[in-house]
């Protein structure tokens, strides 16, 4: 029941073994849903509790250790032996006097790992400041070692298969896009428009289904400035822009898409700006191939945009791939200024041109892989400003 | 643009000072966003950055303190003077040298409450344990009191304002389960039922829209043990039961809800089994009333089920109300032996009478209110074995 095969995920473990090893680290301890996701395959949304996925640098199969309930979770998606598969008692549910870290901290002790330099997630969400306390004071001669991003970093670089999955993650967004644009119209409610576009994120196509996804945002008018703030039931209103970022999301892997759609006849400057931005992204695109560094592709659209007499000091994108919650940037590889990763084949961005200065603004984004010899776009939508008039 | 009038976040930040002020803490520091909406209004999505809200003992509001760009959410949702909404800049965003929790220790400083006891959700997710490290080493003569909880405590005792926003998402949750019996049926995918709970969910009534809901599990058949698994795209079979439990959403409210859907002719032994859980539902409704205790619920739950020689290890539900993610449970009051929490007005449950255990399982659940005499359902579908033949 596996997504993907074991070999898959053998070679996913081999390669974090490379990276744990660089980093003098005897045991990896993972919090990070995607990490444990991506290394096990355990797709439980128990993420809320305690929960963690130990790797050791010799033994085959990483453990999984969950709430007792959880693991049949694990046996439903999980490559791992059952031996490999710990569920922790009910009663460290709830309870401010017992965390379930002190039982993960027995287990590291029974394998003899007490002593040993334990690599943590110490920026991940879910392990919160109390489950570390815990973890530390039941564990005092182990060595710590902040291993934050990097299974992220083994995630980055995709297979194959995955591919595979996130340009069915990007076909979904394509058609939740149209839908949005089919249903959104001055007078009609954003929760309604929201509403339709999370029926064809959740359908898919007849192939295959979808996910909830991790962001969708529309925010119109005046409040497009606060991209945050989720959708209200207020009607939408005539001569408005209304900047919708959606993920199709597919097994957890996530393809970004954004569009700008006006209700209305477009102001000539928005006009003049969504031409500029559409230069820009393709400049950026046409950059795209193995071996150029990520900043390159930030000089490409700069160069465009400047010359226009535009100015966007956020960046430009992203690295994108699995995530549960709560946000679906991969934390590596980011398309700005300064950032010197090269790139390299399989690996896939969510390059999003939002310009959210000024009086008018505008997003236009695309979720793209490096091929060997330049990109292939994962999401297909036309790139414009979408105009309802 | 705030959802409630300044009084009511005024008379909740009085209720945190008197905890507070139990608790022997100068400065309250927020992490959870459901806490930092309950006493500022500030509705944002981004919570998967470091952001604070700051409360003292003394001045009249809290101080925000969130992503410079995010600082136009807060505008547009919180009930904050302008001067209270404090950006940091972003350079703090992705760099891993550099931590948002040391803008927010320099602002602490500044405050001259760099040696006051500050009270820190330690268990709160997103305060991760980097977070924590960096506040704690750049605030060297503070000294660090746990609060988590604290208020959530104080969430759970409603308004009446939150009742009445709480019964909308009661029958947002009635009519999504609805629209799950209506699509379900054998050959129908997982995913497509999914759709159309969720456009349900999020569509809302003609009144008043709907949001994304933390929780919606649909397990069947084999997988029925395993909740916290996401829906597939495999059609469903005949002669299964289906699990469903959602959640309808309005301004970050919750009401839970859970039914058993039966395709085909359920088993005797299922129809019996939910005849038993119907009446041990309604025994411990029936309990309710001010005064009583948490456990009292759970003591009439057991009594009618043992009777009838049926067992359930875990608790019957928890107070429930706002949240944002990753769980909607309010993490105080709970429907389990042992606990002591005296039922007041406006206190609100979970009612969930889940029997995962065994051939046959099944779930039966309902949000209430506590009112000056009893109960209130805040949803109303009715209580029953659903039956798709």
């Amino acid at each position: 029941m596996t997504i993907f095969e074991r070999s898959e995920y053998m070679d996913r473990i081999r390669r974090t073994r490379q990276r744990m090893e660089k980093a003098g680290i005897d045991v990896l301890m993972l919090s990070a849903p995607e990490n444990i996701y991506h290394l096990t395959g355990y797709a439980g949304w128990s993420f809320y509790i305690p929960q963690m996925a130990l790797l050791p640098a010799d033994d085959e199969e990483p453990v999984l250790i969950v709430r007792d309930m959880d693991t049949a979770c694990a046996d439903h998606s999980a490559f791992l032996e059952s031996e490999n598969v710990v569920g922790y008692p009910e009663d460290f549910i709830g309870s401010p006097n017992r965390h379930a870290m002190s039982f993960v901290a027995d287990f590291v002790r029974k394998r003899r790992w007490g002593k040993c330099r334990l690599g943590i997630e110490m920026d991940a969400h879910f392990l919160t400041a109390r489950a570390f306390a815990a973890l530390r004071s039941s564990l005092p001669d182990a060595e710590f070692v902040d291993a934050t991003c990097l299974v992220n970093w083994v995630r980055t670089y995709k297979s194959d298969a995955e591919i595979e999955i996130m340009r069915q993650a990007g076909r979904i967004a394509d058609q939740a896009l149209l839908a949005a644009y089919e249903h959104i119209a001055p007078g009609v409610r954003e929760c309604d428009v929201a509403a339709e576009m999370f029926r064809a994120l959740i359908r898919g196509t007849p192939e295959f289904g979808g996910g909830v996804p991790e962001n969708v945002a529309m925010p119109a008018g005046v409040k497009a400035a606060a991209p945050h703030l989720p959708w209200s039931d207020s009607p939408y209103s005539t001569e408005t822009g209304v900047n919708i970022e959606l993920g199709g999301c597919r097994h957890q892997y996530h393809a970004g898409l954004a569009r700008t759609i006006y209700l209305g006849r477009p102001p000539a400057e928005l006009r003049r700006l969504s031409t500029v931005v559409l230069e820009g992204l393709q400049a950026a695109l046409t950059t795209v191939r193995p071996g150029v560094l990520c900043e390159e592709l930030v000089e490409s659209w700069e160069n465009v945009i400047a010359r226009a007499g535009y100015h966007k000091a956020s960046r430009i994108g992203y690295a994108i791939g699995t995530s549960f919650r709560p946000a679906w940037i991969e934390q590596t590889a980011s398309l700005q200024r300064g950032d010197k990763t090269v790139l390299e084949p399989n690996m896939t961005f969510h390059l999003i041109c939002g310009m959210w200065k000024g009086q008018h603004n505008l997003v236009m984004s695309e979720t793209f892989r490096v091929t060997e010899t330049g990109h292939e776009r994962l999401t297909n939508l036309e790139q414009k400003l979408f105009v309802k008039d």
